[in-house]
């Protein structure tokens, strides 16, 4: 077992990654601060499948635990669910001293951190991500929330978790497309902060998607690593923690155009960077060598859903439409080697859409 | 106009109190750090009473404003009124650079305050209570949140204004009895802290009610400077500002087991002082004289809703079901003596018990 620390004063907290994390999960929660037996927030999927294991961990430590089952999928990740979670907790007779366990992927632990929140004005939380993707990217950083009908993510809070599990053998049993998803956002660590990371990818990609568990510990270890140092530097996302959003202003708006049916986040994500990897070496900000470098490591990660058939106005709309964009200063994270981000404001918007809609009609390709 | 300073690091924010500030808003708010045009939050009652001055005295400082108007009363206070604000602010384009000015009573402070804690994460908000109670409550100290079909106040968060503003003319508006129930809070606040305010609120009990402004600026100045200094010590209430709780043990229980119906909050924390002043003097913590001056104080602000007919069982219920109580040590609020507040813990449940059916018995009136 590793562990890296997330250094927030007095909100600091560990990350804990390793191959029998999950058995020793009550052992871990015991050492974080937890005596009492937490309130376990979890998907019907997920405790199917590794719900005995969880709950015997945490029993042996801390005694009956009461467990609020949710949706699983992004549908659920709304008011509904929300108020479901409060009645739950309340019928467990939770009260400001109680805790909670998230335990799933980014759904299950972004709505309930936002119970935790909220709850009583803000209860402590510990997250066990199930997916690649939520450990290396949600569970981290303290972003938690819930969708409306608006909008995704429109409403929520910064409320950092008091601890995060991160067991590598629970991935085995995600389907090959969801391991992928989450090595997108491994890749775009790799894309903004190490080169190294980016390396083993490439040489080892065989392993990460066999499930190795060295491999996985590894790439888990080095991109939550880089999540932990950015959102140290910037937890509230007024600067350095916007380059976590590379690939994500493109990626976002194929999603939304999309109707967030036909791309997997890290999918869609996968194709933001490769288009801003196009887009920074027509900007001259990047090579167009180690944008092909990043882009053949994207592919090879996997066959990424086709951009055909997705109507150019659609994804523009949606792209100025975003949160971020609202207040007409576009701005977008973009490379300068791989490795090093940065954040360029001022972009012009005829420029983007010129250079996006050329990218949709050459299918993703990079001249 | 007078100012006093919340003191929490980069937290910190002043309360503005005087006659004209409703007036000066817009300058006023300038002064506390805002550039653009609020989304005005507030209700029909203090719109169609305050909001043609309101309105004018902030566009002619940030230019036109969105209003989001809301149902006026404590029944409005829940997640459909929070849904509709999310979509006001949606549909007035509202992004993270936003801010929200809360206009009304504490309902309006406690729903707009949640939403600017959650909508994109949180944005920040100024507080313009229209009450009594909000100016010298609730207004202060960044308590946000709304109920739930199980219980008050069970879901918030802490989010603390960037500025409160008080005007003393707007309460010149007030129904008697709702003036009556802001001021018993601010006889709490000379209970636990200030043996001159209750000296003052004895001397000058009618120039109050009669809403001569120097009257009520100078308590809402002194309360306000109370709890200002209280939340300053304790932002998230570990302990020491609990003591503003004094009297609210006893007066939720009644509020409850009167379905809020036959007390307003002020009332019932009236009552709820009048029965820990008796259970402290039980319990040879304050002296029976001290208690009596205190009771009398207390009528001699209003006289209040009589106890008959409230079943002492449906009392005792509220009382062991409120969150506070739930882990099972009861704790109370209790003075040693007039300006001189503790916690004491350990309370025996037989004791308070028993008193408390007596005192409901006595109608109120200590032996």
């Amino acid at each position: 077992m590793k562990t890296i620390r997330v250094d927030l004063q007095e909100r600091s907290y560990p990350i804990i990654i390793g191959s029998e994390v999950l058995k020793r999960a009550g052992r871990i929660l015991a050492g974080a601060g937890f005596s009492t037996p937490p309130v376990i927030i979890t998907n019907n999927v997920v405790w199917r499948t590794h719900g005995s294991i969880m709950r015997a961990a945490v029993e042996e430590m801390f005694g009956p635990a009461g467990v609020i089952l949710i949706g699983d999928g992004e549908r659920f990740k709304n008011h509904r669910t929300l108020l479901k979670i409060y009645d739950g907790l309340f019928r467990a007779r939770a009260d400001r001293r109680s805790w909670i366990l998230a335990f799933g992927g980014g759904v299950v632990g972004d709505v309930a951190g936002f119970a935790a929140a909220t709850f009583m004005r803000g209860i402590p939380y510990a997250n066990v991500p199930s997916t690649l993707l939520a450990q290396v990217d949600s569970s981290i950083g303290g972003k938690v929330g819930i969708n409306l009908a608006r909008g995704k993510n429109l409403v929520g809070a910064f409320h950092q978790p008091s601890a995060v599990l991160s067991d590598t053998g629970v991935l085995r049993t995600l389907p090959a497309r969801e391991l992928a998803s989450g090595l997108f956002e491994v890749v775009k660590c790799g894309a903004i902060r190490s080169p190294g990371l980016l390396d083993y990818i490439e040489r080892r990609h065989q392993e990460i998607s066999g499930c190795r568990p060295a491999a996985l510990q590894h790439i888990i270890l080095e991109a939550s690593r880089i999540k932990a140092e950015v959102v140290s530097g910037d937890e509230r996302e007024k600067e350095l923690r916007m380059i976590l959003n590379y690939g994500h202003t493109v990626g976002h708006a194929l999603e939304a155009a999309t109707s967030y049916r036909r791309y997997r986040h890290g999918e869609a994500v996968g194709w933001g960077m490769v288009a801003a990897a196009g887009f920074a070496s027509e900007l001259g900000m990047l090579s167009i060598d180690e944008a092909r470098r990043l882009v053949s490591i994207i592919h090879r990660v996997e066959v990424l859903p086709a951009l055909s058939g997705i109507r150019f106005e659609a994804v523009w709309r949606a792209l100025t439409n975003d949160k971020k964009f609202r207040a007409g200063d576009i701005r977008m994270v973009l490379l300068s080697r791989l490795g090093a981000a940065r954040i360029v404001s001022k972009i012009e918007p005829a420029h983007l859409r010129h250079f996006l809609r050329r990218f949709l009609n050459a299918g993703g390709r990079l001249d």
